[in-house]
């Protein structure tokens, strides 16, 4: 007799990007991380924060965050009353899920996206619809007019790259019977488009962004919602009362206000991107169009994707591989530095004559 | 029509103890924070994460927060992998909610107790059975046996501050029928008694411990989990991946190798406890004996309770009350620095003619 929900002992654990062991001379090009460090405004706040002998880390944070969706606020104009500050926007997910769906209702999104959705639907006990994304990876049509309490897109996807234009977003929104749009904007800061007007217009959009990726600061775990009050009302009554610690709110708010170096940071990265797509394909790899901080590059074949993930790592070399349907001939790529990009293409060059 | 769940709609939220503004001039007995910093080796292990800029804060965090189960394995002496780390022990109840119990399945604990197990079932949708403690605060025989998913008893208990027996929570553990019992241990540092050595011999017992209070990192979050491999595994499969931030994970396990520092602040906390209950009880007060840094003095009449409350938070004084069945006669007070506690006692003996 086990003591776990049925679900729960059923389910597969999600499997986060491998991480080496700290000081492994390892480049490390597959969970998404900006190789850029924060701004250093980051540890001027968090060293200020530790003032006395780190005397106020004794004293509870703020439950609502208020310094950190403050600065969310001002950088994008969105009222402060509808924003909502998480552990990362993993738990700003986990906490949708918790807020919106009864077990045994059904949330949707495309496949191939975040895994995390799957995982957070298994652990909740929600039942899930997953319509394929073709080729191009466009919104999949089965999705207009959908009864799914949540309907999960992520905007630019992962692992393919793409971003959601306004405009499909906004129909499919208009479509939903009554369920809400949750659009993950994760990679968002690496393009030129996001859905946040639709969060203020349309009462059934959810906009989650994280600091996570463009930020440089996926090691302090800080999400953002942005929505309608009731929505932040009814998802602020299921979180932890101190989801995030003191240090977290003061490094999230002084990273926001300069937000100068974060576009900075992704500038770089996204001239990075450009010539990484550019020589991807002159190597004959089939490369989509990407938004994000990383791209997806098909090869001829799944066996000699693996292959070469295989490779690069006995060189070194870290990139995503995803042994699933329609993701297990390609690698996902993140866009390193240009020496780590280099790197990559220097040792893809003498891997290619074998695998292309 | 909402987007919520209707459990969820429902609800009222959580309201943790007031957070004065920062910088104010208040003496603040109401949240149980520890009135002492924490160990200087914490500060010295997150300004050694910041190296290089905050470089390291690019990258995620150790998704199994492995130095920190280390730690608490070395100072317990329980095995590394019967040990979970959470954002605050507030998380690992969420998560110990989440993985064992189905919507419309029951848990129970006794009245009055910590408030948040009640919020986590509303939030859940788990339906409650809450057996009323007596005068004593002795456990209610009605939870032998009990057929609930999960039994929470805080030990020592919140606000009442007594700590149950080690026998009696064997007893309990044994009589129950498929369910678990999850001990929560938020104040065990300032007793001697723990139900540790239960969670490993028992495989339905769980033990949970924060270093919010003994460690002074209140402001950090850190919760730990012990129990069978079986509840980690699965509690683990339910969490967030990334659920401590990289600065948690360093402070605390900082914090805990440097035990000494605590059982110092906590034997400090317990010498000027014993102070305010002799004070107290001069004052004709009734004081519930207390294992925590609180105490829980019960007056005449709710009346009273109330104004007492009132007229301390007037002068700068912030306790806690409770306006609750079997609680509104009473306050809960924090045991601060020694200092604190005379103004406390100051203020009182020119309130208790009135009040006593």
């Amino acid at each position: 007799m086990s003591f776990l929900r049925d679900t729960v002992e059923r389910m597969a654990a999600y499997v986060p990007g491998e991480q080496p062991r700290e000081g492994a001379r390892v480049i490390k090009l597959n969970t998404n991380e900006n190789p850029y460090p924060p701004s250093p405004r980051v540890v001027q706040a968090i060293s200020a924060e530790l003032a006395d002998a780190g005397a106020r880390l004794r004293l509870y944070s703020d439950p609502a965050a208020l310094s950190l969706r403050d600065a969310a606020s001002d950088v994008t104009g969105f009222p402060v009353d509808q924003i909502l500050a998480g552990n990362g926007s993993d738990e700003l997910l986990s906490l949708l899920m918790r807020a919106v769906v009864e077990p045994g209702q059904i949330i949707e999104y495309p496949y191939p996206t975040y895994v995390l959705y799957e995982t957070l639907a298994e652990a909740h006990g929600a039942r899930v619809r997953t319509p394929n994304f073709g080729r191009d990876f466009a919104l999949p049509r089965e999705l207009l007019g959908s009864d799914a309490r949540i309907v999960f897109i992520a905007s630019p996807n992962s692992p393919s790259g793409n971003a959601h234009s306004l405009e499909a977003l906004d129909e499919l929104a208009a479509s939903l019977r009554h369920g809400l749009l949750v659009v993950d904007e994760a990679y968002a800061d690496f393009t030129d488009s996001s859905a946040l007007p639709l969060a203020r217009s349309r009462p059934n959009v959810v906009v989650l962004r994280t600091l996570s990726k463009s930020y440089s600061l996926a090691g302090m775990r800080i999400g953002l919602l942005f929505a309608s009050r009731e929505i932040v009302h009814g998802v602020f009554k299921v979180k932890d009362s101190y989801n995030l610690d003191r240090l977290a709110i003061v490094a999230g708010a002084a990273a926001l206000r300069d937000d100068a170096w974060m576009r900075a940071s992704a500038a770089k990265i996204r001239a990075t991107r450009g010539r990484l797509v550019e020589r991807l394909s002159a190597h004959g790899l089939d490369v989509l169009p990407s938004s994000a901080n990383f791209v997806f590059a098909r090869l001829p074949s799944a066996d000699l994707a693996r292959e070469t993930y295989r490779s690069l790592k006995s060189r070194g070399i870290l990139v995503r591989y995803f042994d699933r349907p329609l993701l297990d001939d390609g690698l996902r790529i993140t866009v390193g530095t240009d020496e780590e990009i280099s790197e990559l293409l220097e040792a893809l060059g003498s891997e290619l004559p074998r695998v292309g």
